[in-house]
Order: C-alpha cells, then structure tokens, then sequence
C-alpha cells in the first residue's frame, strides 16, 4: 500500500483536525480537577473562575502595632493639649492584625502614645498601661484594615484560563479556598520508532541515529502544561508499531508517532494511522516539517485520540510541536494562546523561499550600533543547534519567495529581548578561542553569536555595521602584515581599533601516520590526494593563495580546491571522514578529531573592532575577558596557540 | 531583650549578607549533581559548560531518499542526454539518513531518477533496480549530511549557566551526553510561626489570619529553581521555634522564617536570629516589606546558613522574595540573573512615597490610544490582591518623594507586552456586571483591568484619554435621565458612544431583621442610626444627594455622611462588619453579603465608550460580549438587574 505525501496549506490541516477534534468532542477543556491549594499548584490553569468565599481581611483588623479607641474620644487632642484616656475601657493595646473590638473604629500607633501608670510616670509595661496620653486627634477607621479592604466576598479574584503564578495562590487562600479547580493535563504518548535508531548512552556506528526527538517532543509537553509519556524505540515493523499505537491510545488523549514520516522505504506511520482510524492530513506546506501526518485513532470504547505522524528530522519535530501541538495543549488546558514576544529586525542576508510553503527561518538576533538585526541561521532540518543558536523564527508566508537583504521583518522571539540587548554579535573568522570567550563572556552576563563567514565576510559586514567585532587574519603579501592593509581597503573611513587576539599555527591536517606522506603545499598537486578548501575570502585561503601563487602552483593543480567548507573543524571533519586526505588549518581543530597536523606558518589572529563599539557594553566585556589570566591560561591548554599579544590595541585606523 | 528595627539601605543590607556569604563560602554555585538526559531536565541550570563528544551527523548520511553516486560519473547527463548507471557498482538506493558508501560523494533523490530494469523498462521495484537513468549532473557532496554539518566534536554546545530549553536537550544528546552536570537545586526551608496563624481550610474567628504566605514564598522558590519545603506553622514561642529552625538548618540551605518581623509583642524573629547566629540586618528601606531580617545562622558542623525574616504582611512578604530571595537562589545556581522585561510608561495619577526608602510600586498597565499607561494601585503591604492585578512594579528610588501624574517612568513587567496590549482599561462606576465581563473577556483572549474610581472620575478619566470605556449612572436631576447631560459637560468635543449596559435597583442594604427599622432616606436622620456613604463623584453618591435635596436634608443632619468608601461591596462590607448601620447600593451587593435590602429607586448604568475606541480591538469584544446570550443570562442571575438594554446603542454625542 503507497501513500502518497500531497502538502496541503497550514489553515487547511488545522481546519480538518478542528473539525476531527469537534465532531469528537475535544475541541475543548479534557476536564476539571479539584488539586489541594499549595506550590504545587504553580503553572496550572484555573478550569472555573475563582469567585471569593470570604473577605479580606474578614474582620477589622488594627494595621499597626497600637492602642483601639474611639475617634470620637480624640477630637480636641493637640501637642499642647495632650488627652488622657483609660486602658480597658477608653482604649486597648493590640498588635498588628488583631481584631478591633466592637465599641472602637481606629488605631493610634504606639509610637505616637505615651503609655503611663496611674500616677502618671510612664509606664513600665507600655502595652499595658493604666492609661494613655495622646497629642493629636485620630481620624475615624485610622490605622485599620476594614473587612474587605482586600477583597469582598463574592468578588471575581481570577477568571477562568488563567495561569496560576505564586502571588494568585496567596489570593486564592486569603479569600476562603484550600483547593483549586485545575484543566486536567493532556496525557501525551509520545513514541520513538525506526530500526536505525538508538538510545542515547549507547556506542554509535555509520547509520545509527541517536534517538533524542523524544527527549525533545517531551520536554515541550511538559512545558506547555501536558504530562508526557515516552516509550521505548520500537522498530520498523508495522504490525508491531500497530500494536503499541493501540496500548498507548487506551490511556493517552494524545499520540505522537516520531518515526519516518515522509514517504521514504521505512515510513510507516500514515499506513499505521490509517489502520488505527482515519488518515487526515498527510504533509503539510510548511519548511522545515512538511511530511506532518494527522489522524484520528479509534479506542476500543468508541472515543477518539488524535494522532500525529512527526517528522524524524529534528528542528522539523521540534516545529511541528510549536506549530501543532503548542496550540492544541493550550486549547485542551482552556489556557489563553501562547503571546509570543516579537520584534522587528532587519535581515543581514536575503532568504530565498519555496513559494509554496510557509518558511519558518530560524534567525539570531542581535542590537549593533542603534539597529535590531537578524541574521538567517542554517537552514537544514537536521541542524539541531541552528535551534539552540536561534533567537528568534521568522515566518516567511505561503505566496512570498523570500526576502532580500535588508528587509524588515517581525521575529518571534525565543529569548526575552534583554538577551539579545546583552548579544555580542561576532561575523568573521572562526577561531576556537571563540568557543572559550562564548563561555568566559557568559560569567559577564553577555552571550556570544558567533558566524562563521571567514575573515573578509567579516570586515564586509562591519563596514554594513552588522556586527560589534570581526576575527580576522588576512595575510597581506607585500608586507607579510595582517590585517592592516585590508581594513585600509575595505573599511574606509570607519575607524576602526584592532586588537590582539592570539597567534597561531596554520599547517596541514592529515590523518594520523600520513600514509600519503603530505608534507607541503607542493604535496597537493600529486596525483591520488585529495584537498579540501576554505572558502574564498577566507584567511585560511588567502594564505593557501598566496603560497600557492609564491611556488607559481594553479588551482587547477589541486585536486579538491574548488570543494569548500566553512571552518577548521570541517576542515577537519572532512578529512576525518575521508572526504579528503588532507586540508589547512589550524592544529586545534587537528587535535580535537584526533587528525595529524604539520605545521607550516605562523599567524596572527586579531579581532577588529569598530571604534563606536570599543568601549560599548558589548565590547567591554570582551576586552575584560582579553585581561583575565585565566582566559590566557584555558587558550594555552589548546595546542598551537600564543597568547603574547592577547589584548593588546595593534592599531587605531581612522 | 529588645532588638531595635534600624532600616538601613537596601544596597547596604545586599553588601552585609554578600559579605557574610563569601565569608562562609556560600556567594557562589551551591554544588553540581550529573543528571540523566530526560524531560525532567528542563529549567536545570547548567553547572559545567558542555563541549560535543561526538560529531552530528556523525558520519556522512544520505539526506534523502535516492541513489548514492560518485559525482564525476554524472558529468555530462541533462535533459535529452541521459546517462545510465549500474545498480550495485556505480550506485545504491540509500533512506534518508543511512550512511553513504566510502565510494560515493553524492546522493541523487529518488523522484530525480528513472529506475529501469536489465531491459531499459521501469523497474517493478524502483529501490533495488537493475540500472537508473539520470537526466542532469550532481555536484559533489550534494544530498549529503557531511560529517560534523550539525556539531563537530570538540565544539562548545552550551556555556554553563545556561537553563535548559526543549532543544537544548536535543543538541546535548546530539553531541553523545547522556548525562548533564546541573546545579543542585537550593533546599529552602519555608517556617511560618505566629500563634495568631491558622492553615487554610479551616474555619476563621476575627483575629484568625489564614497562613498563606508560605504557600506564595514556596511557590516562588519553585518557579525561579529552588526545592522548598512547607513547614508547619509554630506558635509564637520562642524555644520552640529556636528548635524548629535548629531542625531546618541542618538540612536546608537558606531558612525562611516568616513571622511578625515588625518590632511587635510578637516578634521573635531577631531573637531567634540572633540566638541561631549573627544577625546583620534588621530592617531595609523598601517599601513595602522594610521589617526584613537577614542573618547567619550557625550549624553543628560548624557550617553557616543564611536565615531571613520574612515580613509577615502578603505584599512585603512577596517582594521580599523578589529583590533577596531570587537573585540569591540566581547566583546559586549560577544561573544569570533574570532578565526584567521593562516598558516606559505614563503614570495616570501621582504617587507619594517616602524619601528615605526605595518604593515599590504595583501599577496596572494598559495601551490606550497609542499611550501605555501605568496605574498606580492600592499602596497597602496587606493587599494581595494589588499583586494578583498587578501588571508591573516601578520603583521610586530613595532620594525621590515620588512622581507627579503624567511622569514617564520604566515599569518591570510581570506579564508579557502582548497581555499588555490586549487590557481593556475600564475606570469609572464599579458593577458587579463588570466582574462577568471580565469572565467573558478572558474568552476572547482579552484582559479587563478595571479601576472603580466613581461615575464622574471615569468620565474625567475618558476625557484624559485614559480609560476605553467607563461604567457610568449619573442622574441628571433636570431631566431625569442619566448620565448624557454629564457626558456634554465633562467631555465636551470629545465624540463618544453611549452603550446600554443594565438597569439596576439601589436601595438601601441594613442587616437581616433590619433591627433600626430604617426604610427611607428621611430615616437616616434619626438618632442611633449610622450611616456609610460613597464617595464624591459616584453616581449612588449623586443619587443619595438629589434626594435628599429634594426632602430638604442637609448633610449634618446624617451621621456617617463624611464616611466614605468606593464601592457597593465596601458598602455592604461596612454594614455586615457593623462599622455602619445602612448603607444606599444594589441588592447584588446586599444578597453577596447577605445583607437584606430595602429597593428605592430603578437606576440606568450605561457604558461610555469614546468613538475613537468603539470598533477598536479593545471595546470590540466587549460589545460581542453584550451580544452573547449566555452573558444576560449570567446577569440576570444576579439579583436586581434588568438586561433590557444590554449592548444598545443610546446615545451618540460628539
């Protein structure tokens, strides 16, 4: 049996599982549950309005430490013409909150009294005196809390829907309650499938996946108010997927099957639905996350369970619980919709969109120099981390074909927006050190969005003002200098301050033991090696050219020199998967896969910055970090690196 | 012994614990536990940063389904010169995800192929034929997940400090973490004590105070990562409670102790302070909540544990937890320090505070007519429900004496800028219908943030701009009719619609038996009988006046005429408590206090709306609201209205 994959627009697949779940009579609250009223009661949603039972306070209660009495009996009272009135029967002491007694209607604080026996000396126990001398008149209901002030019972306190936060159980107890009527979580089944998958802990081989989606599918249930179940890995045998579809359905309001759901040799899931109920929706126009399946399974007592078909690749899982099951969690707990946070930004680079699809773009987000910028992260949906780096999704609608650079556009945010005023956007050269300031810049409250676009990218976007600073190391071959001449030429008139970062060693990565018995740049051009490259722009490249060019070798001598990667870790994640026998770059990334490296120049690393940041509170902190020692000594724990001229100012260009 | 409340600055009183803290080796991360990789992670802090493990993918994996190839045998194919390839030598079929042979370097999608058996015809089974067709070349390494395209390892996944999101956990499992380093959660021990306490759930006496700031404080300590624990209440006695807090200091990490933390006949707190250890602050200048105590306590070990006195009034008690207790639990935890969403705003009334304290002020937040204005609500440290209505806090800092009307200041935000957003602000006539609308609001995802200021003020209020809509019943002597003759004078030029809402009965509510026989106006003359009046402005105050113009009684004559409250409920809140015999308002008001009531007169109570905010998507849902049958149904539940007119459009002035 095939199932054909036939996208249908977003509005369209909510409206047929509206119309499921409405005919199924769960288009609405699960149900209600009493819980007692404590903290654990924090983050669930009010099922019923809480109407008050009893006022607050519930009595009149004296506000102050201090003497009841009559206000009548006060009148006249003046600094000059002290009152005196009788304890027990004129007045009585009373602390904060005790009830005021029938005969009297304010509250005179003790400080303002002079307590006195009855020869009138001051009184050796002041909250038991034989009488009291006032200087002021008390005004009627001074210093009380009438019943009510707080709340009169039979006041609406909260509204259905709402979600309880610490002070709303406070309220809730003060007038009258000691248990809540709750919306009952969503009971939610979420079920792992695929023979290729393993769990996490376990050795990995080519081809096996780590199973983690359901890891992520459950945390954002619990988040959103449900109550997840994650089963074990179940493999690609349908009668098998059949059977425990059917166990998790007897007591779950909600499936999600995360297997091979697009219509690949394994895929499973549609013919499960269909075989359980009804198939509704099978692929859905939206990027990343189209091949979305959604039906409605049959329970053995005739009720009905939605269940959704997830896409394995997992930012498409991930948005498919934030498109689909975020909205359908809030419906069930009678909770208000989700208010995103949003925010206008500009884009750093044009987005190009399928036509047909609602785009959801991943982007970070950061303020430089006055302007909220968004920059497009990977677009892949096997990216996990382009999530974890995100700040925010842009939506590009069905009908737009993207969005060229410099657009405004509305990003829903991930992060309250004093995170991303907190942003230090880095654009340039990709140096591991950057990792380890990322981490050092944490500790000041500052988060590192590093892109890796290669030293001359870099420079482009601080003359586009897009980034607080650059990592460069572009080798200048009439003078053998960094940097310098480049700024000169592609930062005109910005000026500019260039800082000291580290030297390091850029050589040959290999695998470990040579066996190709690479040893030069001269080395590449022989017949069976095979060379992977940085892109152009790239300080990496720009060296390789310019040795190249020094030993007169063509590119077209170099096997490989037009295939591409943007880092010294895929430098070295291509050779040590074999994709080549051996790039340049520096000996960390060698190191950190286990690779061979032979070194064969030294450079300098610098990081530039425009002089309207330096002394910014992005900049700042970097420049602190630069003057830890400890940050010094965690670079010099990573091979190859020198730290001499680490914060040091190289030069001020105008 | 007594021990002298001295308020000291709030910076000072954070210098003294910091201090006392770094001595006892405690101003840093508690202590870190390796947790498993589930669900249950989420909101965990990370205590370590976390570096990949294992590159993701973690070999080169086919990115669709179709047929691996070696690039360079595609060159050449297109459209109408197609190049055929040997399934098994030159090709393989590979799913998604699975790994690519060390000979391919490429993947072309299987709907891009045509399948052919031995003789060139369609194979039966295009997964496994015998040759495919291809129709255009396929560059290297496209369709292909490289390794290391994800995470390379040796890359920083996380910095420490970092709470844990869904896709965080994702990632952590996607670079081979099966286990995370988190911060131990912070084990608070939450002690009431205080004789006059009584736990929720049981019947109250006047004098009773029901215990639930141990509820809002544990809550709070939940909800920013603490693990607390409720202890019972203890009396106010002062070995006992040296015992409890000698029992919860070996096993917690910071105390607790709520209790009168005043200067009062009950305050134990500083004693026992003291007697556990040092105390280092008593009394902060901040208001509310100044009484609060700080000290160390002393272990057996020879260990020390912070211990707070937590004012005993709700509000103090709260805001004690936000300015001491979360960045406390924050640094911990090593969590950053939460990041305030902040929103300037107009201040629509002045605010008195005291010189010498940092003031805390609730406001209500709303957007009207392009303007965020912030609402200064009830000051008093017992009111809890000024926090449960509270939409941010503004602080007036020491030094200031507070802030006249119309003053920008910057609000910290508890709910997000779209709840703000979508408030519809309502001041003016207070209606026991209004506590519906809200009910029926929160349905349509809109908030009603109302302020019973009286009938005029709300007019005064519109003609400010500051309210959508206003709840008014202004009789005009003259005609008889309500409230249009004070719309054309207090909103002159200013265009407004006039919605019918309902008509009301006001009477006059005595207590059941009506001991003081009291049935009309002219009784309230009669000596003996006490009377509760509203403020100037409300149109039941207008009421009352017209007629006793009318029976030629002048003020002096009433006694309790000067004594005014703001409400129907205040009103009948001061009859039920016997602070006044009689008061005029609606029967709702009577039968919710079960009070009994004396109808007088048949009343009007119209909404007005300035046209400007009419088809807004603020007033909008109010009017679906009026149309809603389920809404006159609700209010003709309650006793005394009539609904005739609900949702009618009376009057349109400009």
């Amino acid at each position: 049996m095939s199932i054909y994959l036939n996208d249908i627009p977003l509005e369209e697949a909510q409206a047929r599982l509206q119309e499921a779940l409405e005919a199924a009579n769960l288009w609405q609250c699960l149900g209600t549950e009493m819980i007692p009223l404590d903290e654990q009661a924090l983050g669930r949603v009010l099922a019923e309005p809480i109407w008050a039972n009893l006022s607050s306070p519930h009595y009149h209660a004296s506000a102050m430490d201090g003497f009841a009495l009559r206000s009548v009996e006060t009148e006249g009272a003046n600094l000059n013409q002290p009152l005196v009135l009788t304890h027990g029967s004129q007045t009585i002491y009373l602390d904060t909150g005790d009830p005021l007694p029938a005969w009297a209607d304010a509250v005179i604080p003790i400080e303002d009294v002079e307590p006195i026996d009855a020869n009138g000396r001051p009184s050796a126990d002041p909250r038991h005196p034989d009488r009291i001398r006032i200087r002021s008149a008390v005004a009627p209901w001074k210093n009380v809390r009438t019943m009510g002030e707080d709340v009169v019972a039979s006041e609406l306190m909260l509204p259905s829907g709402h979600i309880l936060r610490p002070v709303d159980l406070g309220a809730i107890a003060a007038c009258g309650h000691d248990a809540i009527p709750v919306a009952c979580k969503p009971r939610v089944a979420v079920l792992p499938s695929g023979s290729e998958l393993v769990p996490i802990g376990q050795p990995v081989e080519a081809g096996d996946i780590i199973e983690y989606n359901s890891i992520v599918l459950a945390a954002q249930i619990r988040d959103w108010g449900g109550e997840p179940t994650r089963f074990p890995i179940t493999p690609d045998e349908f009668e098998l997927l059949c059977e425990v579809v059917a166990g998790a359905v007897s007591d779950h309001d909600l499936i999600l099957l995360n297997a091979g759901s697009s219509a690949g040799s394994a895929d499973y899931s549609a013919r499960v639905v269909q075989k359980m109920g009804d198939l509704l929706v099978h692929g859905v126009a939206v990027r990343p996350g189209h091949p979305v399946i959604i039906g409605m399974a049959n329970r053995e007592d005739g009720r009905r369970v939605p269940i959704f078909g997830v896409p394995g690749y997992p930012v498409s899982a991930a948005l498919t619980g934030e498109i689909f099951i975020e909205p359908l969690i809030a419906r069930w707990l009678g909770r208000k919709a989700g208010s995103p946070l949003t925010m206008s930004a500009s884009l750093t680079r044009k987005v190009v969109s399928p036509a047909g699809d609602d785009d959801y773009v991943r982007v970070a987000v950061g303020r430089v120099g006055g302007r909220t910028l968004a920059a497009p992260l990977t677009r892949g949906a096997g990216v996990i981390t382009s999530l974890v780096r995100a700040d925010g999704i842009v939506i590009m609608p069905r009908g737009s074909q993207g969005m060229p650079a410099g657009s405004e556009v509305e990003v829903r945010l991930y992060r309250p927006p004093l995170d991303i005023e907190r942003t230090v956007f880095a654009v340039g050269s990709h140096d591991l050190t950057l990792d380890l300031l990322a981490q050092f810049l944490a500790d000041h409250g500052r988060r590192l969005a590093s892109a890796n676009v290669g030293s001359l990218a870099g420079l482009i976007a601080l003359r586009r003002r897009e980034a607080h600073l650059a990592g460069s190391h572009l080798l200048d071959p009439d003078t053998g200098d960094y940097n310098l001449a480049y700024i000169r030429e592609y930062l005109r008139g910005v000026p500019v301050k260039v800082l000291g970062w580290v030297g390091r060693q850029q050589g040959l990565l290999v695998v470990k033991g040579n066996p190709k018995n690479i040893r030069s740049i001269e080395d590449l051009t022989r017949s069976g090696v095979r060379f992977i490259n940085r892109q152009r722009g790239a300080g990496t490249r720009v060296l390789l050219d310019y040795h190249m060019d020094l030993l007169g070798i063509a590119p077209g001598e170099i096997d490989g020199y037009n295939d591409e990667v943007y880092n010294h870790l895929a430098v070295a994640a291509a050779v040590a998967s074999g994709r080549a026998d051996c790039g340049l770059g520096i000996e960390a990334a060698a190191r950190s896969l286990g690779l061979a490296f032979l070194p064969l120049f030294q450079e300098r690393y610098d990081l530039v910055v425009p002089a309207e940041h330096f002394d910014s509170e992005h900049v700042e902190p970097v420049l602190q970090v630069a003057k830890q020692p400890e940050f010094a000594q965690a670079i010099n724990k990573l091979p190859g690196y020198d730290t001499s001229r680490l914060g040091e100012l190289i030069a001020e260009l105008e």
